[in-house]
C-alpha cells in the first residue's frame, strides 16, 4: 500500500490522481490532501477519501470544514502544505500545485526521506540544482508527471547516460499554433482557453498558447535530466501522440507515445517500475490516428520558447524572473486586465531588468521571486490594459 | 578489441558490417569470414581485412583463393561456416548468411560459447526453441540485427518483462503495397526488386513484397522475446522511419526511430550496451521527413502474413516447412522459373501438405527443411510457369 500525499487536489493533475488511486484502492491511500480555494469539491474530496490531513489556502475555509470534518486535522497556507507533505505515515508526495507555491513544501518532502511524483514545473525552474542536490543527499526518487519528462524518463530507462545524445521534447504548439504574430494582437480570453489536445486547467491552457510552458519544460529537463540546454531540442508535433523523444549517439531515436491522457504519466509515477492498466482507458490505435506530423519550432513565432534557452544558460534566479513574471502576467490576462501580447512583453521586461552575475542562495532565489510578482503587479497596476 | 567472425560477408548486410567494423579499427577485428560464390568481393575483403580464416560455397574457389593467399586458412561449405563460428579467438559471431544454411553454424557457435548478432531470421524460425535453450544454457548473449528485432530490443531495455502487453512490428509493405491482389498476376522480378525504402539483397526484397519477410520477423520476434503470437501485432508504416515499438501494460508505447540504415541495428550488436556514433551517418530530421503514417495490415492481401501466424502457433516444423517453401519458391521466381504469384501458392500448399502433430526434433526439423525442399523443387519442376 503506497501512501500518498496530494498537494492540490482540486486541480486538473490532482483530479487526474483521485482517479488513478481510487481505480486501485488495494495500492494507494490519500494519506494527506491539500487544496486553495475550491471548498466544494475539496469538501468532495475529504468524503470520499478520509484522508488525515487537509491544508486549504485561508483560514476562513479552515473553519468550515474543521466543523464539517472533526476527525480531520486542517493547516493553512505554506504550513499545511509543509505538514501534508511530511507527515510521517507519507511514502510519496504528489506536487500538483501551479506556480511557486510548490518548491517549499517540496524541498522540506525531500528533506524528510519522501519520494516525489513531480507535477510541479516551478519547483525545478526556481530551484533545481537545490531539488536535484538534496534529492540526491536524501536518496529520494524524483519522478517526473508531465508527460513530456514521463516520457523522456521512460525512455532513458535501461539506457547508460553517456550513450544519450539529445532530448527532443515534443511541443503541441497550444492554442495559437495556427496564428501569426499579427494575429495575436487581437485573441481573446476564450480563444486562449481551447486548447487543441489537452483539458487542462487555465494557467497552463495560457501558458501553452505562449510556449511558457514549454520553456518551463525545457528548463526542468535539464535539472531532471542533467542534460545541457543546447542538447535540448524542441519541435512541433501537433497531434501530442508522442510525448517526447530521446536521441542516442549512434543516431536511433526512442520515443514514447500514448493517449493524451494525464492518468499515465501520474499512474507511472506512483507504481513505477512496475506498470498496471489504466482503468476505462482511452481507446488507443495508431492506425486510426493514422499520422504523426513534425514540424521545426518556430522560435520568433514564438519567443517564450527561446527565451527560456537564454534564461536557463544564465542560470542562477534567471530562470525564477522568467517564471514569477509569466504567472503574474499569465494571470492578469486570465483576470482580463491585459491583453495577450502583454504577457510576453512583461516577462521579456522582466528578465530584461534583472540583472545578476553573481551566484545566488536558494533563500535569495525565493526572495527574488517575490520581488519579480511586485513589480510586475506594479507595473501591471501602472499601464493596465493596452 | 572485439573479435568477429562474420559469417556471410559479401552479402548486404556484410557489406554493412564490414563498414561499421572498419569505421572503429581500434574496436573491432574479422578473425572469420565466409561467403559463398562471389570470389570477386571475398578476395577484396580478405585482402582488407586479413582473416585468419576464411570459409567459401565450394572446393573451386577455396583452391583459387588458397593459392593467391597461402597465410590463411580456408574451409567449404557447411564445415567451413562452423569452423569459422567456433575458432577460439572469436568473440561474437555476426550471422548474415540468408536461409536455412545459418541455423548449424550457430548452434555450434553457441556451443562454443561465442555471443551471436543475429542477422539470420531462419535459424530462430526453424529452431528457436533448442536455439534460445542452448543460449540460455550457455550463457551467450544473443542480440538481434534486423532492424525490427533490434529496435523491439531497444525499447524492452529497462522495462520489465511482466510490463509488456504487446510487441508491434512496423512493416514497410515492400515493393508492391500500392498493388491489388489483381494487380499482382502480371507483376515482374524487376519491379518486385523495387524497395521503397531499403537497399537489400534480392531475395530478402522479394520476401518484402510478399510479407514472407514480415512474417519470419513473427516467428523470429516470438522466439527472441518469449512473447505469444497473440500478443504480436504488425502494423503497415510505409515510411520504414519507426523500426518497432512496444506496447506497455499501461497503455504507453515505446518505439525505436532512426534513418533507414542497416549500420545501426549491426553496430548497436557489436557495441551493445554501448553507442557510438555512425560514422559518415546519414542525415536524419523527423522535422524534414514531416510525416508518418500509421495504417492498419490488411492480412487479406498479404496472405503470407496471416500464413506466419498460423503456422507460428501449430508450432514444431510448420515454420520450417513454410520457411523452405519460401526459400525454393522465391529463388525460382528469381530465376524466371515461376511466375509471382506461385510463390503464395508453392508456400501454401507445402504448409497444406504437412501433417504432423506430435513433437519434433531438431534432427527431424533439418531432415524436413530438406524433403520440403525437395518437394517443392520437384513442384516447380512438374508445373514450371503458370
Amino acid at each position: 500500500m503506497k501512501k500518498i500525499a496530494l498537494l492540490g487536489a482540486t486541480g486538473s493533475i490532482g483530479s487526474n490522481t483521485v482517479d488513478v488511486v481510487t481505480a486501485y484502492p488495494e495500492l494507494f491511500q490519500i494519506i494527506s490532501l491539500t487544496f486553495h480555494s475550491n471548498i466544494e469539491e475539496g469538501a468532495a474530496l475529504i468524503e470520499r477519501l478520509s484522508p488525515q490531513y487537509v491544508g486549504v489556502g485561508s483560514e476562513e475555509i479552515r473553519e468550515v470544514l474543521a466543523k464539517r470534518f472533526p476527525k480531520v486535522t486542517f493547516g493553512v497556507g505554506e504550513t499545511g502544505l509543509v505538514q501534508a507533505a511530511t507527515l510521517d505515515a507519507v511514502d510519496v508526495v504528489l506536487t500538483a500545485v501551479t506556480g511557486s507555491v510548490g518548491l517549499i513544501p517540496t524541498m522540506a518532502a525531500i528533506e524528510a526521506g519522501k519520494d516525489i511524483a513531480l507535477a510541479n514545473k516551478e519547483t525545478l525552474v526556481m530551484a533545481g540544482k537545490w531539488v536535484m542536490a538534496a534529492a540526491a543527499k536524501h536518496k529520494v526518487q524524483l519522478l517526473p508527471v508531465d508527460s513530456e519528462h514521463s516520457a523522456i524518463f521512460q525512455c532513458l530507462e535501461g539506457q547508460q547516460k553517456n550513450n544519450l545524445k539529445e532530448l527532443m521534447i515534443t511541443a503541441s504548439g497550444g492554442s495559437f499554433r495556427e496564428l501569426t504574430r499579427e494575429d495575436l494582437k487581437t485573441v481573446t480570453l476564450e480563444q486562449a482557453l481551447q486548447h487543441p489536445n489537452w483539458s487542462m486547467g487555465k494557467k497552463i491552457t495560457i501558458d501553452s498558447s505562449t510556449m511558457m510552458n514549454k520553456g518551463l519544460e525545457v528548463i526542468e529537463a535539464h535539472w531532471l535530466f542533467g542534460v545541457d540546454y543546447d542538447r535540448i531540442k524542441v519541435v512541433l508535433h501537433k497531434e501530442s501522440i508522442v510525448h517526447s523523444m530521446i536521441v542516442l549517439n549512434d543516431g536511433a531515436y526512442l520515443a514514447q507515445l500514448g493517449p493524451s491522457d494525464m492518468r499515465e504519466p501520474i499512474q507511472y509515477a506512483l507504481t513505477y517500475p512496475e506498470r498496471l492498466p489504466i482503468k476505462n482507458e482511452k481507446e488507443f490505435d495508431l492506425t486510426q490516428i493514422g499520422q504523426l506530423n513534425f514540424e521545426p519550432m518556430d522560435f520568433e513565432r514564438f519567443p517564450m520558447l527561446a527565451l527560456a534557452f537564454t534564461v536557463g544558460k544564465k542560470g542562477g534566479a534567471y530562470p525564477t524572473v522568467y517564471n514569477a513574471a509569466n504567472e503574474i502576467a499569465a494571470t492578469a490576462f486570465i483576470d482580463g486586465k491585459i491583453s495577450y501580447l502583454q504577457i510576453e512583453q512583461f516577462v521579456q521586461r522582466a528578465v530584461e531588468a534583472y540583472n545578476e552575475t553573481n551566484e545566488v542562495t536558494l533563500a535569495e532565489v525565493i526572495v527574488i521571486d517575490k520581488q519579480t510578482r511586485t513589480v510586475v503587479e506594479r507595473w501591471i497596476e501602472e499601464e493596465g490594459y493596452l
